[in-house]
């Protein structure tokens, strides 16, 4: 008998983080409560911690700690991070790692000033940048690539009066996949990496200037999109005015493709591109080379349902609902089974038998990255009486490790890298598997006009990682 | 700035529970964890309270409390409820009740023996059973209509030996709508009431009999499903031998159609019948008699889902998902709004403008019974572009009061009662509403076999209501 | 590793309860409060569980739970507790009782009225009369005195309309000892046996009602004491107007000799007697029969200290302080051990090493009943380097069980059952122990003016009892 | 209604830490227990955070939090803080600091070494430290003096590989009061400043070394009592071997008077004194310059009840109990008043009427530093019948504000600095009012050999506090 958390789902790989900042004109409890709403809309994102600063312009307050939104923050703490400003924060985190300690804001006071900074993505590098701080007698209180940056910037700021430059001259040092948000006692700046791995976007609402990582947390706030920031493109708000320093050097756009494939919420559209049509379309893609003879489709809860949607809309077959998932499983539950029959998927999901009974299946879903719990999925079709179960993938074959701040497992623990097709269908049960082709990705890819990594499909990194992947 | 709970929509009719009993052979913690794994599965019957007991033959062991099923427990407290049966209970409750105290099991000791009492529904009469007690010196410890039961069958015990006796005399003074489960030290009774007004099965799993309010809950404990009690039978579990007392009258079966309109989960089957293709009938139902033209068809999430589909399927409309849900929002989550902007609505639901922007929706519900949040749902996709919005609701107009074991309100709060379809078109926002004929509902619930209780849709009631329809 | 809570000795005799009642003049969260207030100030009486419910005259509300009083309600709790009238309730109880069930006020209705009673005490013949409520159809859901009283009350109420009488023809049927609160929603009702053996007193505050088993708690509350409910008494409070029913039969008075010996805060006065000044004196009592040389005479923490002055002032020896207590015991603390070396009474206590050192030490406690902790004491005295340890118990070997509302052990646990007083010397590892006589025990009482029931020393215990004696 | 802590009694001069390290030769969780035992023992040096931190010679863990010690900890988490080494501590914060982030141990990494530091005191020329660091590109995490030391540490192991020089090197920059525990994955540094302000002692158990602020926690893990660390001292514990860098300047040993007036449990030994006995003198001393006529002597409970026992020897007047504490007292607790008559005090304390009415009372107290509550005290004492007051302090008149790590008001909260004694002794409403000489003061700490800073009494600062005065 163990615990387990229902949403976060190990099977799946994660992104690390979702930021959100927001600066208004009026000094009182607003600012932390939209950062509240749009880090709830941001969940998905990162369900380990959350955190929460806000500035009055003098006093910099804010609270941060493990556990999902809802669970750090009360209605009372909301009312006390009085300020005009405020950043949010929510990090996923492999377990294990040392509670509470890495939550972001990351906050730091250095010459009277103090900087709060929220951060989403990995440095390549940062085991070098660290070495020159502590060379120079620096010292860290985390692990975390937030407090790196903070250091630079600071020494940076030793050099130059100007936040901005000293910003500018920060990403020169800064190798990887990042987006952040500094919010300073009078600024808030927005930072998306030169190759645009991560997403970040700016909105506005009543004058009020909003930066979040995915748009669906500036509908959380009643704020407009107004346009994604550029790979490599510093955005400063400041007295509610926005000014930018466009990108200097111009590497190729490298969005993650796993924001289209999982780590998005559908009703997001990132870099112009709807999610949920992304996966539409891939689901179409899946369909338009499958000759497959089959009853129904449905698609795996919830990861699944918009390709499987898709893959119905393309080949015609009906589109059901195949699972019932618990709609109270965002909870710590416990894990209390009857031997082997019952298991924690069984308590999540629940197949509809009613739909799939008789049937011949086609399953989708969005990938198989660990692949562990697919093979209980498919038994629960099977109990069920499905008669037959063919799986598909709305994205290729899972074969190589990420370097930019997602809990990729190594290539042993990658089941595509060391298993034949026929393997994989064995082991998961299935009639028979079948992946979405690279070429077909690309394709998708390049029609929504989406330059993107996909490294982890293909093994073709990005420039400039070698050290992390030495590492 | 307040709490709200997540997931229990206070504009939707609500049950008042779901039951659970299990008898096994060995003594031990699985018949509670069977218990907590089955209320889990039973949460959406009821969110306020929970609660399960479990005895060893000598000591009855029980835990109970305010909140959701993972709230109340935890792994240690199972451990310790050790059994070879168990009960459980989770209950809705009208906002205001005193907390903790009408939370069941209701256990009660007399003469030597602990009766343990899970209820599901609503006596008519109680009123008058409850005042003959106190007449006879009885005294009460909660506003239960478990407790008067348990009152009336030690009473029968002082008549007879045999408990089988007591409790089918005790029927004889119930009227209403009920199903529940008692358990003592030796036996396991499960009764339904003469009407079958709500629903109980039965199931076995190695030879463990298992009773619950849905099929649903069988599966989440790996049982096998035997078959439904019957309206007015009683089954006693004993030694894991299950014997039965066929029903004495045969009223007409009156199986609550809300059962199917919104209470019971979709993966059910009740009394035969499919709950989620109940509904997808339903839906379908409601397009044989449209004419509407529009592009797309969207469910409210989730409990329009299934009718929606099933308007899909008959219209040949497209079914597409129009709102992406929070999957967190099954926990308390502080209501902090920017004015009118955002509300709790916005929180939970967010349009998905890539689906619904200029389009003309076919936006499908379940039922509309106090009607408050349905216009925001409306704007929700208004806002996102929708052209037109065309709602259909998969059951008539509620009209009438029920006196069974729900929530329902007054009829002055049952806008249909009071507006004409027009006014209430004006009221939602939408360009035209549609409720599914109640002659339609009748065709439907004939093809499925199920003879049925729809007072609140005709105002015909079941006989010998009469009390409570005055009180 | 284990828990343990830190001011709940376990090697000491405990009280079953106490209780408070108030009755004002006008409905709002004051009386709540002081019921909170007493029920602090009576925390010594009962740690296990506390409640408080409260009257507006219409509506009863109430909160009871597990822990201390602290632990149990907070500020907005008690603004929900509206009323004009409270009751309040602490409760000790063995470990392993069914979690918060037992806790009082027990809140029951019949005949549309409310009835919350809180209980101090114990029936001797409770077996009897719940067996006699059980033949006659009645359900229990406790174990508890208080729940038998109300069965017998309201039956008493269907022979009689007025409620005065109903509780003199139940006092009639009750044997043992009690001290019990009745409050409806008009009245507030005490009533002390007719043997007086736990205290119950009568306390005024600007025309408001106070009852309470203590003076503390009046003092808590800042009321005045009136005076003490007479043995066999009942006092109503209606309309803030007292009334007596005087003591129909005039049973001695037997107050238990314990509220002096252990039970009762040193500032009480109880039955006219002051509690500090009680132990002072049995402290000198011991003094005046004893030789032994000695440098200091110090007291047990915090037990022991009332009459390790009166030894001092009546022996001419110095009185000193011997240890420093914990004052952050009062906690839920982690016995968190080294080996054998640091125990839980390390914890709580440390001996002061510059007053014991070197020295002969008259070492004072109150009582030794289970005599498991003792030994410690000693050890941590000797650890510290007193010479020689002369302990000195200010009561009477504890011999013969207590059948009136105290956890009492067997005599199988009771050490002074078991051992001659060498063997005791022995066991606890001192140069000598004394005990108060039996007979400078009753001159003790006489001179204070006080009928009491000693029967753990003597073993005479007080007419009717057989019952409780078999058992 | 609003909250208070108990035990923190905001009229008292408060410490600011309590340190405790231990080194064993045995990874596992006993130095985190033992660090949680020892903290418990040095609660009442700081009742708003705590904090252990264990190494196992590879990984650090640690917890930290607000709140008492048993708050912060339980025992699994205990378990998990393995290791061979620990170090905890203990900190008391001025109301409305931002919670949790300044609780100790302060943990950084640099270069591959962790460091864990605890700290008691305060450095005067903090600010300068921190502006030079800050200058040369530090961050700061906390306002704590911990990181700055850390921070000249870490630089200074930039010129030296030597942690011992590097520790020496760093002091020569610090001014001020402290004492300080540095805990590597291989040492345990104890540092005491060269005035000797702080206490910080020296145990042994079992072949561990054991370092800790009071002698009192290593009573607390069954340690024996080496030495103290003498003022400007570093003691370095490696491999369970102790070596040490003797004083390099020897400033005067300034130990802080306050230490024995207030801050340390009577049972510690500080630099050689029972802190208890040091009381009983001072108390002695009051009661040679006096010549009051009273009945009784009673002190305030728990500070004065040490010098009250003094006071009472030499006087010859018969030492008493005068007030009752609840034992409940040291948890959050509800203040909820009825007007003016119930305070916290009432709450707290309740005189004994029986000790003190009609009685000619000499109260005494260890101090008045703000005077908020001691009109308070007195007033329970005048209700509870008392005839005449006479109020004795066990320290000279509060007047001048303190720079070495308590939370002193300043000046314009000090009532000696304000008032004269016959306006105070209106003020508080006492018959009579006397301090303990400055000049007794003196010939008390001569005479217990005892160089001390009293610059809270005289105005005489130690050297080098410049920059803090004029902050």
């Amino acid at each position: 008998m163990h615990l387990f958390q229902g949403e976060q789902d190990f099977d799946k790989i994660h992104e690390e983080c979702g930021v959100f900042g927001i600066e208004t004109d009026h000094v009182g409890p607003q600012p932390a409560i939209d950062a509240y709403n749009a880090l709830f809309a941001l969940q998905h994102r990162g369900q380990t911690s959350a955190g929460i600063a806000a500035t009055d312009g003098g006093q910099l307050r804010y609270k941060k700690g493990d556990g999902l939104v809802p669970d750090v923050f009360d209605a009372d703490m909301l009312k006390k991070l009085q300020g005009y400003m405020a950043v949010g924060h929510v990090r996923y985190a492999a377990q294990g790692g040392t509670s509470g300690v890495n939550a972001q804001p990351t906050i730091v006071e250095s010459r009277g000033e103090q900087y709060a900074l929220v951060f989403n993505g990995s440095l390549t590098n940062v085991r070098n940048l660290r070495d020159k701080i502590e060379q120079n007698g620096g010292i860290f209180h985390t692990k975390g690539d937030a407090e790196v940056i903070l250091f630079i910037i600071v020494r940076e700021l030793l050099k130059t009066d100007c936040l901005d430059i000293a910003v500018q001259n920060t990403m020169k040092s800064l190798e990887g996949a990042y987006s952040f948000l500094l919010m300073t006692t009078d600024k808030l700046i927005a930072v998306r990496d030169p190759g645009g791995f991560r997403p970040l976007c700016l909105g506005e609402r009543d004058g009020a200037t909003v930066f979040a990582s995915e748009s669906c947390a500036l509908d959380a706030v009643g704020a407009r999109f107004v346009r994604n920031i550029q790979p490599g493109e510093i955005v400063i708000s400041e007295n509610r005015t926005v000014r930018t320093i466009p990108p200097e050097k111009t590497a190729g756009h490298s969005l993650c493709v796993f924001e289209f494939v999982y780590f998005a919420r559908p009703d997001s559209v990132i870099d112009g591109v709807s999610v949920e049509l992304s996966r539409q379309i891939a689901g179409q893609c899946l369909a338009k080379n499958d000759d497959v003879k089959a009853d129904i489709v449905i698609g795996v809860p919830d990861s699944g349902l918009s390709a499987a949607m898709g893959y119905a809309q393309q080949s015609g077959l009906p589109y059901q609902t195949g699972f019932v998932k618990n709609r109270y499983i965002g909870r710590t539950f416990i894990q209390a089974t009857h031997g082997e029959r019952v298991t924690a998927l069984n308590i999540k999901l629940n197949a509809l038998k009613s739909v799939v009974h008789d049937r011949r299946v086609v399953l989708v879903d969005d990938s198989i990255v660990r692949g562990t719990t697919t093979d209980r999925v498919v038994s629960v079709l099977r109990e069920a009486g499905a008669r037959e179960v063919h799986m598909r993938i709305a994205s290729p074959p899972f074969l190589y490790p990420c370097f930019f701040g997602t809990d990729i497992p190594s290539r042993e623990d990658l089941p595509a890298a060391k298993y034949s097709l026929s393997e994989m269908e064995k082991l998961i049960g299935v009639d028979s598997l079948r992946f979405l082709q690279i070429e077909d990705l690309r394709e998708v890819m390049t029609g929504l006009n989406i330059r993107w990594c996909g490294a982890c499909f293909t093994g073709e990194y990005p420039d400039g990682i070698t050290e992390a992947r030495e590492g």
